[in-house]
């Protein structure tokens, strides 16, 4: 406890934060971190030189590596953005918490639950030091939603859309995990985050249409608390990014629609034309990746727990495997 | 004073109408009398035979006549809607109300002001025995408007849209009066009625885009109370009938927008559409033709002035003469 | 089918129609039978003297028993409409066909499959001679979603949800024969409906929220086609009558979103208000009992297949047991 | 002509920037300017010593000044950002582009109309050098109205509704030229934008209910190619600002409809409820000045008029006087 005291207590002003990874989600925590005025990114890693050049001249970072272990030990570093492909997660969390930073991690923590049960049996304050990327719990509309959900009374059913525009290439949908693992994961954890309760039943039905693989799926909970769940996934919607949740409570209902590019409408002899949704999570989610970082910087300010945690990553993980179980052996799983 | 009190008295349970016009509008009426419980059609009348027999054999009224005459000289009759070409009405409503009928005319109750001011001045207690037919101010959702009006706060601009699908013939056209006798004065009197105050300044501007005469105009009120207001007119809207209120009070806003056939929603690549506006006005105002049949019935009821009188009526026509003058003179009129 | 086709020849100009129960269903459809021109109620049939006499004098029928039989055996009548509780459905369907009468009859036919069967296997020429009442298959917008089905390309996913305003009576629960068979019978109909396929796998979820019974669902279907569909229904949506219908192809995405009341919007300074969904059935569904009794008169004039059959019927209610099954065993269940 | 090639040429790279006024407008522009990755912000100036140290804390500006000569005497500039107040205007531009810089300045260009017109005089390239900010005409939405606009067919009718979400104070009231100088000049802009031609006859009625001075209006114009177009504004709109766009045309209609802030949905008892408008200019129109930077790089370096020019200001002025004219004669104003 002691270092994380002094790693706390040097954050006066201004949060020193280094990167690793510079691919796409890494450029996306980099655009977010750079509209903050509390923050600075004083480095940045990746094994790209080309990458780290094309960075360094777009935002002018003082340090980069090609070895992240040496943005692990610059020393005024406060906190690190891992945002490296999944395989490397596991292992630079662990340096990077045992060079007493802060750390934000991209999703999922590990494809392993066994990883994420080691890293959460070997840090006792771990959800003070380790946050898990769930970006979409920082969505503003998906946060007003959590936020106003006592005004509807007990929650009753959850339901949650998430379809992709379209499906991935073959070779990432060999290397994702599976729908489960790589798409519905995203919305297991909101389906936890919105009931505030654990999964004890678990359903998923499914079909190929676009790839080899599962593409399209049916997925129903039953909490602990009684609410039930039903989410739908599709690795395409022809028609653009649909995302949305709704909450139906003893006493009203409240819902997160989707986002359009622009609200002009188009009125025509046969029908009236409104836009089409935001394309894909760089743009529909943009937000939630800033609101993000805020809430990072805030529970580090606050020394409060980070707002999702390992054990987060962790039971969204649990329940992508019951999904897969319950497809294969066409049961309800227990958990 | 006598005979209205008589008449008033024989209406016991059901209220016995003859209609007088069985062309589009006396069809509308027609249909919207039958389906109320407390009162019965009785008898109709008109010059053509044909439409009497396909009417009779589709309704089974017990009473028919090609005189109308006839019919206002039907002793058991409390009652008389007249549906005719707007050049009777101003005959037609004097000998009903001589008959001791309660009088429903279809508006305008004449072309020419003077007749509506010899009405007026001929019968002292005329708003209990004559209701002119802003059907509008029945429709469901502007009757909200009105009657939500106090929760605004004090109206500061009042917004009037109502555009027709397609301009009217020719021939139409020529007989119509001109666009604000024949399309606007429905607006002009819906400004009244929600601005509850009378107009002191007219200004309109137009062009001419699909007929010989003005098809296209603006129309701006100030009325005595401040309130300002705007109507917009249109001979064709391509995508429908477009029929719009909008009012800005000091403490929010209140609209009737416009109604959709179905609430069906297609999502293709490259919009989202949703369905068409309700074609003409016997479909969007089909249920206004009801509430305004039950005003009339109420109003006899209750011994009380109808909603929409012959006062209404020539205000409604003095404001869309104002128009016209103002449109010549590319001045303001003031009233 | 000599029968039958004598039958079909008596129908020159009005279909001369009966009805069997005079109580809340009974009058919806006589009120959607007295809108069309070509029909003729000529008799009607209840137990209760009050309801037959009420009834008479608001729509003037000339003929009335308090005996079904009688009414059967009238000869001039050519279509029964049986609107009786569903126990006397079975009897009352056989006889009217016996006497060579078309027969409508409301959901469900029978509580008892073998029932249901029993009149499929005895009529070789059923589907000509009864239809069921699945009215939501001829709502406006719902038949809309079907008709354009093919413009979304080959369908992947059927979403629907249908919730009540408030529960029922704890007497009206227990007779009901549970969520299943009361509500969501409708439900299962327009998934057969929409994806025109038979399930072959069944999962139900549920809780008991505001009755004794299970209350709040969440259904999951695989059809043999290969569409996947959740239907997810609650006794209780305080916000109103909520009834919608999705439905994700390959190449696009159709809804059916709720109908409300207005169209009038009120702008506050912490929200925008719209109006509320239509109440209940009555209201919202109200065209699709006219437009379910214009389906009944054209298949019989042009000799074709009811709409929606005994079969139908069948297979909705072999659903229905299914959810039940499936929600006690808490397994999926294979048709 | 010479300087403004070399100019031109000098653009190689990055457009260095310099801005003088560093108030609210002229940290939006910077703010926007930031986002950008082909310009850089290379210098800054504001008579506040305050301002000046709290800026370049935030964005590192590597020069600064209290005089903004210095900054238009800085070589390496290549364009120059007015963002000072109004009366500063004109001197500056003058100054700016003697010293042979590209200059964007905020609208007005001066309350004098006889400024802009010397202005217009003295340089015969100067639609090539000087930029006025109407942002709106770079606002997506308005934007998409705009470039879609032959889908609708020869236009007909324009409507503008534009209105602030609460009334400035008296003192700002009091210098801001009153309603149609400093919140009509926009939809003036707008209008001609949109109907591509320029105004003959204009009207204004208004009236007082906020402030001493009119802070309601109606404006009714009309173009010399016939389109018609009203516009509303009010200083007071309590459920938020108030930004909306209609194009009706002989074929359609188009229009830009409010943004909300979020898109979540609350079903209550008594309505249903969707989040307000976005509050204020920096928020619905962030976008707009981002894409209205982007257009003045674009016009530098393809050689090309800037989008918005003198010319616009000057008729944007003109316009707005006539309002004023026709507000206090009462009359119909002939330009």
């Amino acid at each position: 406890m002691n270092n994380i005291n002094e790693t706390i207590n040097k954050v006066n002003n201004k949060l020193k934060i280094g990167i690793i990874g510079l691919g796409r989600i890494g450029q996306v925590h980099l655009a977010a971190l750079k509209t903050l005025k509390d923050v600075d990114v004083v480095a940045i890693s990746d094994i790209s030189p080309d990458l780290i050049k094309k960075t360094v001249e777009e935002y002018q970072i003082p340090n980069f590596y090609t070895d992240y272990r040496l943005l692990l030990h610059q020393k005024d570093i406060d906190a690190v953005w891992i945002c490296s492909p999944t395989t490397y997660h596991f292992t630079q969390v662990k340096e990077a918490l045992d060079n007493n930073k802060f750390v934000f991690c991209e999703k999922p923590l590990d494809a392993e639950l066994s990883k994420i049960e080691t890293l959460i049996n070997s840090y006792s304050d771990l959800s003070l030091r380790l946050m898990v990327g769930f970006n979409r719990r920082f969505d503003p509309d998906f946060a007003t939603v959590k936020k106003r959900l006592q005004e509807i009374g007990k929650p009753v059913i959850i339901k949650i859309t998430s379809r992709d525009p379209f499906p991935p290439s073959a070779e990432y949908s060999r290397q994702s995990g599976g729908i489960y693992n790589d798409m519905s994961i995203h919305d297991l954890d909101m389906a936890r985050f919105i009931s505030g309760s654990e999964v004890e039943e678990v359903i998923a039905i499914g079909s190929k249409n676009y790839t080899e693989d599962i593409d399209t799926t049916l997925i129903t909970l039953k909490f602990k608390n009684g609410i039930i769940c039903n989410i739908d996934n599709s690795r395409k919607a022809s028609y653009g990014y649909d995302q949305r949740l709704e909450v139906l409570g003893h006493d009203g209902m409240i819902s997160a629609e989707n986002k359009k590019i622009t609200n002009v409408q188009f009125y025509s002899d046969s029908n009236i034309q409104s836009s089409v949704l935001e394309p894909f999570f760089l743009e529909r989610y943009k937000q939630s990746y800033i609101e993000e970082a805020k809430e990072f910087i805030t529970a580090i300010k606050e020394k409060k727990e980070f707002p999702s945690t390992a054990n987060d990553a962790l039971q969204a993980s649990i329940l992508a495997n019951a999904c897969g179980q319950s497809l294969e052996k066409k049961q309800m799983i227990f958990l």
